[in-house]
């Protein structure tokens, strides 16, 4: 057991470092001037470099090779398999390409910000050409690691245990199903009228309603922080969470559920299993699963009817009575349904969409020869097919529109679609236990949604395979049916 | 050279890591919630091991051994000369006592914050003769290192160049005319009528005008920042000065008076010399030098008449035309003198006699054998001699009232009134190379003040002896008498 307590003891110090840096990043983007950027940058690197050495010298490997897995008991065993995944994960790279690919990523990056409203695609695709070379080049030898195909081998990555062969059929079953939905929610909305709440609405009153409703989330202010950035982001350490958000004077609404939907994710990393937090087995299962946390709050929870009566007394405190913070009304703004080119704004029940377009491309790029100067007529041709929208000529609007492709982070996509349909799964298995949910939400009590998802999710942690703590939490592994069922219900 | 290269490398390596911390330890003052207090302790501690280490091990020792000194040129010699002296500081104890000292410490302080509030010295006592007793340690330790006295060895921690036989000259002449000049200045002002401005004073327009006035006096916003903690201080790094304070709704006074101190402290470091910041001969010469700042920027310009009359029209502006604010009324009410028993809250006249019982008092326990039950005799009689004050069985206001002996700082105590000095003596030599200062300053325009210090102070960092930067922009090396004519003409 030296061995194992010493490797122990190896990710203990990596923890507590990586609390620094966790630290650093929410400093860095929510209070840092910008002069204090390159010092900032270059200190996060110097220390970065130190774990990074630190969770995947070859000390780790000769470790992990004395200890035997035979004798591990309990939590143990995942703390062994997951520190030895996240060593495998840092070191199936060569340094060299790590380093050329973050170097291209950044240079890609760079230029895309002036590149995305110029529309240059031409500009654009001469650096993304070398982003995708070596993204190329790491699936592939990630594919050689692991057994698994190139693409697979990426998406393995933020989303253990899931592949193409199992993507496939879930999103070519929502490709049945999900365009024909949308143009009846469209037509059906478009008979609606919603009024629009009048501003302007003080930022000190959006804090503060902000404040209240993470509160009421559950959300420990004793363990984490709401602040600013550019970006809404939830970062920090699970003991000290550090969410942020954006506010606008003319309109409190995206904000608010921005904050909600940031809230998932902060408390899915609260509770997580404190006496493991300190290794791998400890943090979040997948990126997927993450999403479904905060899915589940902004989507199952924060556009119900009987969420929004929760809250409309509070918004008729913060910005004063408006007949638009009438129940109806209420939710015929948060749940409006309009196809668009951008995947951020888009609604619940486009998303799947974007994401389906996204995850196609990126096959086709990594397993299937396709080049970078094909991507817009597969963008075009999929947003016609999928969302009826045209967007020949327009880059900026299409494939230029959001930063996961500059650094080269292919497979992440999925996540963002599995993690509604493991919201909508969960939600519905929390409904299933609890016949009075609807009410208790109307009074403003989620004790049950928590306790649930405490018990069956988030002390989890990383310690059994996904679709071992899904079926054991809900009874079946991914089941994208409940995401239909909740879609249909809600909109049709 | 190629030894000291490695040794300025990994000194840059220490500059990288340090930054983290400083920004987590203000983080830690002003933005953490208190549930995150024992992950981020366990976390800063992790790395200042790591910074320890690498600035103290033998192999920074064998790099200096290489490396030939009669090589050095320019600022290679302060560079190499500030690692080898802090090299030397941190390796002059026995890491066992290092850990006994701090364990104490931490032990002394931890009851003294229930001990003062119940006046318990007797409790106190017992856990200070530890915390004595290892500083005695030390101190003997330090001076066989140095071939300096004990507490000379002390005071050099953060006052290099200072000692017993230069403070005891100084610090008698003041003991001459100080008590004096306090009587004369008490009855002067007893005849007095001071108004006091009516509150309450909104945080957020305090807060606005003490960004007005930090920008008025130098300090970069786009290199640092102004938030609120319990107790005020200047910490960050150079790049990204992070400076606090604290509001109080029914004064403004203090906290404003706080902000210029700590602006003059922030206004030094975000000047140290860049190309050198990576290394200690980068960073501020001395503690007094670093106080010579803040009390420049506090009592030589912060409280001065003409000063005064440049914000008044900002009080007005942000608190409403009150009679408090008419420049007689303002300039008295910055300048009322009192004796009290609280060395931090004391004026700048009676400040140094706070300093010089400190500095006797220590001088006893270090190397004239007094014991901890001797202080309270020796308090409360120099307490009379100096400040006409009784304070016998009352600890709380008396020995017990700060923390800098619970941890035994001894040694630090002096430079406060040596900054005074500093501040006095720097400011004389700016008026005498500005003729016009004074009608610079009621118009607001600092710039000849800020061009003065930056050229012969701050871009100084550890390059020269203390003595000969001061003697170089000053004309002379420290000299008491600035401070005497500073008082004399502002006070009577």
């Amino acid at each position: 057991m030296e061995s194992f307590n010493q490797l122990k003891e190896r990710f203990e110090k990596v923890h507590n470092l990586s609390h620094l840096l966790s630290i650093c990043g929410w400093d860095q983007a929510s209070m840092m001037p910008s002069g204090g950027n390159d010092a900032r940058s270059k200190a996060m690197a110097e220390l970065g470099s130190i774990v990074h050495e630190m969770s995947s010298s070859s000390e780790v490997k000769k470790l992990m090779t004395n200890v035997n897995q035979d004798e591990l008991k309990g939590h143990d065993k995942a703390i062994f398999l997951e520190i030895k995944r996240s060593y495998e994960m840092a070191n199936a790279l060569p340094p060299e390409l790590v380093k050329k690919k973050s170097l291209a990523g950044a240079k890609c990056e760079h230029a895309w910000r002036e590149q995305r409203p110029a529309n240059d695609w031409k500009g654009f695709e001469k650096n993304f050409n070398e982003v995708l070379e070596l993204s190329k080049q790491e699936a592939q030898i990630r594919a050689e690691h692991t057994g698994l195909s190139p693409y697979d081998a990426l998406i393995d990555k933020f989303e253990p245990g899931m592949n193409q062969e199992k993507i496939d059929k879930i999103f070519s079953d929502v490709k049945q199903w999900l365009p024909n939905l949308l143009q009846e929610v469209v037509s059906k909305q478009s008979k609606e009228d919603v009024l629009e709440p009048t501003g302007p609405f003080a930022i000190e009153k959006q804090k503060e309603l902000g404040h209240k409703i993470m509160e009421m989330l559950g959300f420990d202010f004793n363990g984490g922080r709401l602040d600013i950035s550019t970006h809404p982001f939830c970062g920090g350490v699970p003991e000290d969470v550090r969410l942020t958000t954006r506010y606008y004077e003319n309109d409190f609404t995206q904000s608010l559920m921005g904050i909600i939907h940031e809230t998932g994710h902060a408390c899915y990393e609260q509770n997580l299993p404190r006496d493991l937090i300190m290794y791998p087995a400890g943090s979040a299962r997948t990126m997927g699963l993450h999403e479904g946390q905060s899915l589940l709050y902004e989507m199952q929870l924060g556009r119900s009817r009987s969420f929004l009566k929760s809250i409309a007394p509070l918004l008729k405190e913060s910005f004063g009575d408006q007949e638009a913070f009438e129940l109806d009304n209420l939710s015929k703004l948060y749940t409006r349904v309009k196809p668009g080119y951008i995947r951020v704004d888009a609604d619940e029940v486009t998303y799947p969409l974007h994401v389906i377009l996204r995850y196609e491309i990126e096959k086709e790029l990594i397993e299937n020869g396709a080049k970078a100067s094909d991507i817009p007529d597969l963008w075009n041709e999929k947003m016609k097919n999928y969302l009826g929208l045209e967007t020949s000529g327009n880059f900026k609007d299409g494939p230029l529109q959001d930063i996961h492709w500059t650094d080269g982070s292919f497979g992440y996509f999925p996540s963002y679609t599995l993690g509604a349909m493991y919201a909508a799964q969960q939600f519905s298995a929390i409904e299933r236990v609890n016949p009075n949910l609807d009410s208790e939400i109307e009074a403003g009590n989620f004790k049950n949604i928590f306790s649930w998802l405490k018990e069956n999710i988030w002390s989890k942690g990383s310690t059994a395979h996904i679709d071992e703590i899904i079926k054991e939490a809900t009874g079946e592994v991914l089941n994208p049916q409940y995401l239909k069922d909740h879609l249909m219900k809600r909109y049709l």
